[in-house]
C-alpha cells in the first residue's frame, strides 16, 4: 500500500506502485503549502549550498532568536529540531512517561513514537456526531492517566480545533495533575489569524504545556525537515539534552532564518488561498457525494460513497498520477476514508475531474 | 571557549569570540576532507533544491542499496542516519545498556550520548606510552562489565588504529560477552585501503559488532549530516525501530547517492593528499618543537612545547583567523594539547608558518 512507512508524501512507494516516474505525481497525499516555499528561499539555498562543507551551528542561535522574536516568547522556551517528529521524540525522551495519551483519529507518530520509546498509549476517540473531538471531560480523564499527552491542534487527518476556552482548561488540568499536554500546532498556521485558537500568547502560564510547529508545511520544506517547540524553559532545557548534536542539518537552518525573514505577505496570501480553495474543493467533493465533515487546515478528511473504498479509489487515481491519503487505517474511521490536501486552483480541479469521472463510472 | 558545544568546527561561537565573519576563518578544528565533495556533488544539490518541497524516503532505499553494494553486505545490515551521531543514539536506544564502555582518551559524544541516555560509563585509559590505545586486556575487561562498547577506529583525537588481530579478538569477546561493540570508523576512508583494518569483510562472523561510518567527513558534507552503520540485521532492525521518521533530509540523501557514484578517483586523490600532507604537517610541528604522537588519520594530535596551552594558542590564532581544536578538556591529556586537521598544502603552511611566529615569540 501506498502508506507503507504509515505514512503520506511517499513518492518512491507510489513509483513502485504505479509505476509512473516519481517526479510526475500530483501529490494530495501530504499537506505542503501550494505556493512552495517564499519567494527567494529556494534562490537563496541554491546559493549557500557550497557551505554543506561547515557544521551546522549545534546551537541554532540564529534561527533560535528569529523564532522566539516572532513567537514573542524568550530564546530558552524554544526548542529546534529535525522535524516536528524530532520534537516528538525529544518530548519522550524529556518526559519518559510510562503512558501517553493521544484522542484517535490522530496523527500516527503519537502512538508509534510513543511505543518506539517504551511507553503504554490510552486513548479516547471522537466520532463523526462530534466532529472527531472528544470532550473536554474526556481528554480531561485521559490526563489524569497518563504522563504527556498529544492532542492535533488543528487535528490531523480531519482539521477541527478545540475552542481556546476548552484548551485553557485542558492546560489548567495538565498543571494539576503533572502531566505534558503536548498541544501539536503543525498545522495552524494555515489558519486564518482570527480563527486560530493558540495558547501561545498565555504559554508563559503553563509549566506543562508545549506547543509543536513544523516549519515544513507551511514554508513547503518537508526535505530539510525542520520544526520546533515553545515551552517552559525547564521543559525545554530536558528537550535539548536529548538532541543528538547537529541534529538539525545547516540548510534547513538557513532555510528557517529565510522564511521567518520573507515579510508576512507570503503568510497572508497562503492563507486566502487556503481559505478560497479548500470552500470549494469542499464543494465539488459533497457534489461527488462524498461525506465531509467540518474543519479548518489545508486538508479535507472525506468519506466516500458507498461502495468506494480508500484503497479502491487510491489506487484508480495513483494509476493516474494523483495521490491521496487513505485514511482507513485510523481508528474511528472506515474503510471509505481518505484525506486531500488542499492545494493550488487548478490542481484541485483536476483532483475533483478525476474522481468524478471514477465516481460516476463506478467500480 | 571555543568548544562551547563539545566539538570543533563552529564557525559561529569562533565569530563571537574573534570578531570575524564566520565565513572567514581557515578550520583547522574540524576534520573534513580539503577537496571538498566529489566532483559535480555541489552542481547536483544546487539543481536539487526545488525537490525540497517533497518528503524525503523515509525508507532510505535508494542510498540504502548503493551503501550495500558499495560495502558488500545486505541492505538488511545498512541503517541510515542524520549523522554519525545519530547512528551512536540509535545504538544506545536500541540497546538501553546499563553500562557503556569507552577508552580515554576519544570522541566525547561517547559519553555524553551514553550520558544522556542515562547509562553508566566506565572507561579504560590509553597512554603517551602505548600511543593512547588501551591493551586487548583492558577492553576485554571493560567489555566484560559493559552492555556497549565504544571504540575508535581510527581513534579521535589520535589518529591510531588497532590492529586487526586484536580487533577480532575484541569482536569474539564481545560475542562471548553478549557486549555490543561500536567500531567508530567515521575516519577509515582516509586511511590508504592497504594500511585500513577493519573488520568490514568479516563483519558477517560477528553479530555484536557494529560499523559506525561517517559520509560527511570524507565527502565533506557536514551540514547536510549523513552517516551510517553495518550490523547484523536484528542489531539493524532495532536501531532503525528507534528511528523518527523523515530524521535524514532529502538533500543528504540525494548527496550520498552521488557520492558513492562519483567514482574512486576522488578517494585515491584524497588519500594521497593526506598521506603526503600528514607527513609533511608532522614534519613542520616537530621542527617547531611540539610533540606529535603517532597516528594513520586525516588529523594531528600534538602537544605544543612549554609553557604553551592549547587556550593560549587557540585564543592567538583565533584572533588571526585560523581555528585549531583544544584538547585539553580530554581525560587522559594535558593542557598543552591540541588537534589540527590536515588540509592542503597551502593551507597547512600558512598554520605552520603563523604558529611558528608565536611559538618563537614566546608568550
Amino acid at each position: 500500500m501506498l502508506e507503507k512507512y504509515g505514512h503520506g508524501g511517499d513518492l518512491l512507494t507510489a513509483a513502485e506502485l504505479y509505476g509512473e516516474n516519481s517526479g510526475g505525481f500530483l501529490d494530495f497525499s501530504a499537506n505542503i503549502n501550494p505556493l512552495g516555499p517564499p519567494p527567494g528561499v529556494l534562490a537563496l539555498l541554491r546559493d549557500a549550498v557550497s557551505a554543506i562543507t561547515a557544521y551546522p551551528d549545534p546551537g541554532h542561535r540564529r534561527l533560535k532568536a528569529l523564532l522566539a522574536e516572532s513567537l514573542g516568547v524568550g530564546t530558552d522556551w524554544i526548542t529546534v529540531a529535525n522535524g516536528a517528529a524530532e520534537s516528538m521524540a525529544l518530548l519522550l525522551l524529556a518526559t519518559a512517561p510510562r503512558r501517553v495519551g493521544i484522542v484517535e483519529p490522530c496523527f500516527s507518530e503519537y502512538r508509534q513514537l510513543a511505543e518506539q520509546f517504551g511507553a503504554e498509549v490510552l486513548s479516547v476517540q471522537g466520532t463523526l456526531a462530534s466532529d472527531y473531538r472528544a470532550s473536554v471531560d474526556e481528554i480531561s480523564g485521559l490526563l489524569e492517566q497518563t504522563d504527556l499527552l498529544f492532542l492535533g491542534q488543528p487535528n490531523n487527518p480531519n482539521g477541527v480545533q478545540y475552542p481556546l476556552d476548552e484548551l485553557r482548561l485542558l492546560a489548567q488540568r495538565a498543571e494539576d495533575s503533572g502531566t505534558v499536554l503536548a498541544v501539536d500546532e503543525a498545522f495552524t498556521d494555515f489558519i486564518p489569524e482570527a480563527d486560530r485558537q493558540s495558547l501561545l500568547p498565555e504559554l508563559g502560564a503553563y509549566r506543562h504545556t508545549v506547543l509543536v510547529r513544523s516549519m515544513t508545511k507551511f514554508f513547503a520544506i518537508p526535505g530539510l525537515r525542520l520544526g520546533f517547540t515553545a515551552a517552559h524553559p525547564e521543559l525545554a532545557a530536558a528537550m535539548t539534552g536529548k538532541q543528538v548534536t547537529w541534529s538539525v542539518n545547516g540548510l534547513a537552518l538557513l532555510a528557517g532564518e529565510a522564511c521567518l525573514q520573507s515579510g508576512d505577505g507570503y503568510g497572508q496570501e497562503t492563507r486566502a488561498l487556503i481559505a478560497a480553495e479548500r470552500q470549494l474543493l469542499r464543494q465539488g467533493l459533497l457534489e461527488l457525494g462524498c461525506e465531509v465533515p467540518p474543519g479548518e487546515a489545508n486538508f479535507l478528511l472525506l468519506r466516500l460513497p458507498a461502495p468506494w473504498s480508500a484503497q479502491e479509489i487510491q489506487q484508480r487515481l495513483g494509476a493516474g498520477g494523483i495521490l491521496v491519503r487513505s485514511c482507513a487505517m485510523y481508528p474511528g474511521l472506515e474503510p471509505g476514508h481518505i484525506r486531500v490536501a488542499v492545494k493550488g486552483r487548478a490542481d484541485n480541479a483536476r483532483l475533483l475531474r478525476e474522481m468524478g469521472t471514477l465516481l460516476r463510472a463506478g467500480i
